[in-house]
């Protein structure tokens, strides 16, 4: 059986750039990557990784647990989560918690059984002592649990302070925020906090409803502004969405209910996702999360957790936002 | 340190049970759940997963390779196949082997190192020699490799009839197919040859323009139209797309060159997408794929060739596509 100091020889190349290029670390060039991988190829080499991680105690996994991998948001938050696990040599495990908090709780305990080197927690069901528990690195994305578990987010509060006061600017009076559960720990929380102090330094009335967390589809959110939200509609003249989905679905809420958007009714969301970003009728008037950036820094930041063994000092990590103007405003 | 006997006395319940439920096994009951989980947090019950799966020489992984999970067919196809796998005790390792054959080979290789216990194969890069030199089990998404590797598609010729037979339905006598290179053994390939064999029974020209597989996304979409397809548009009355995305790009590329859906052009995708599914203005014509029941498919048929080495022969499976009428046509 072939060692990797076979393929080194057969490339013409060190052990070292072997292991890199097999680990797919950036800035190797293509010639190199070719010559490797037809050594690897033409002496059928292939490591052991478990015997590799066990040796080293890694299993160069990360778990990923989110709420929904379908969607839209979340979808590309794991693809550049993943894209930056792959350029470091890791893989990560996905897991959709969707509404189940014993899921989301099987999936800790497989960090405690190091199944996984460290995990990025996007989900946000269970209380905060089950994470104090884990003595493994973990970072959260939009949820502060602890002081001493960093986390990653977007500027939440400058968020919603843009989306009121671009409300306001458009001469709205009366404006509604629909937000996510407020009883929740989500750092997307701040949004409504920045929602509520540009309404009152500017004077604006305004009330708030909250939706349950963790349905985030079309058709709940069609379903929700039916039953709860649609008796309030004719009193606003403005509605800060908390994500895109509930801003679209909102607007043909609207269409269908003879209000007309932007002149009855200004609708703004938050995300820009790939959704928001693909719609032409209309384009949504939204709120930019920098999702590429987002998801690199989880992984990166979880990557320097694991491999420095919390002796290197993580800081929480807060990437600012912006408005991108649409036809609902 | 607690052993499962003791959660299971504590629980009052079996050992097999606290195995089920800490393996998420479906037909539970709520209260054993709970019972069972309460008693594994009271006791802080983790096994050493590492150790278990070393001993029966399994990792309860299942590798998962896509083209891209923040493309809206695969990320609903990963969701399905994550709920499958959760539901039998696996976890599903993530991979988007977006345009980079090495990335796919890289996975392929991982394989063979038995950090996976099997691999779901849904991206299609690499020749046919990389898969069958693996002994390992291996299951593909719309592509046949081999008389061994079992694959799970959806009728890919039906569908490509279906639509076809459709835009002639409605009156079209000049046809078009953009399509994925036909080049590439993707069963996806065979809605090429529905829409070719239902021209030629009905005496209806048409013509087939392929664009590059990989890309697969809004902007790459319009740009190819813009560059490669419009020079044919004003020549022809009904076009079938290769998936919604697509469809959707033609349609706005319309819109913004003056020509009027349906009545200038009738357009049918293929998939019936989240995208499609939430679209409302326009709602596309198109071939719906049952996503749901691909992703439990192939998931459960990769764990029947994981549990029973192979000795279980499991059949390639074939799966109905039904017509989805929309106002594209």
């Amino acid at each position: 059986m072939p060692s990797i100091k076979d393929v080194a020889r057969h490339a013409g190349v060190s052990t070292t750039t072997v292991s890199r290029v097999m680990n797919n670390f950036p800035n190797i060039s293509e010639s190199t990557r070719k010559k490797v991988f037809d050594s690897i190829r033409t002496l059928d080499y292939h490591p052991d990784y478990i015997a590799r991680s066990l040796s080293k105690k890694q299993s160069l996994i990360i778990g990923v647990i989110i709420p929904d991998c379908s969607h839209m948001f979340f979808s590309e938050l794991v693809k550049h989560i993943e894209m930056t696990a792959q350029n470091n040599g890791y893989k990560i495990l996905l897991c959709n918690s969707l509404d189940d908090k014993e899921k989301e709780l099987s999936y800790i305990n497989m960090l405690k059984e190091k199944r996984v080197d460290g995990i990025i927690m996007g989900s946000h069901l269970i209380n905060t002592e089950a994470y104090k528990s884990i003595e493994k690195p973990i970072i959260t994305f939009d949820r502060c649990l602890d002081d001493k578990i960093p986390y990653v987010g977007s500027d939440n509060f400058t968020g919603g302070v843009l989306a009121t006061q671009h409300l306001i600017d458009r001469g709205c009076k009366k404006l509604l925020h629909i937000s996510g559960s407020l009883k929740l720990t989500s750092l997307a929380n701040k949004r409504s906090d920045g929602f509520k102090l540009t309404c009152l330094e500017n004077n604006v009335s305004y009330q708030i409803i909250e939706y349950q967390h963790t349905k985030l589809t079309f058709d709940y959110f069609y379903d929700f502004i039916e039953k709860e939200v649609s008796k309030f509609l004719h009193t606003v003249d403005g509605v800060f969405c908390s994500n895109d989905m509930l801003a679209y679905a909102l607007y043909v809420y609207c269409l269908n209910n003879n209000l007309t958007v932007p002149e009855d009714i200004k609708i703004i969301g938050y995300d820009n996702s790939q959704f928001t970003r693909i719609l032409q009728n209309p384009k949504i008037t939204t709120i930019a999360q920098p999702i590429q950036i987002l998801g690199e820094l989880l992984c990166s930041n979880i990557i320097r957790l694991i491999e420095h063994d919390e002796q290197a000092k993580v800081y929480s990590q807060i990437v600012a936002v912006e408005l991108v103007q649409g036809t609902t405003t």
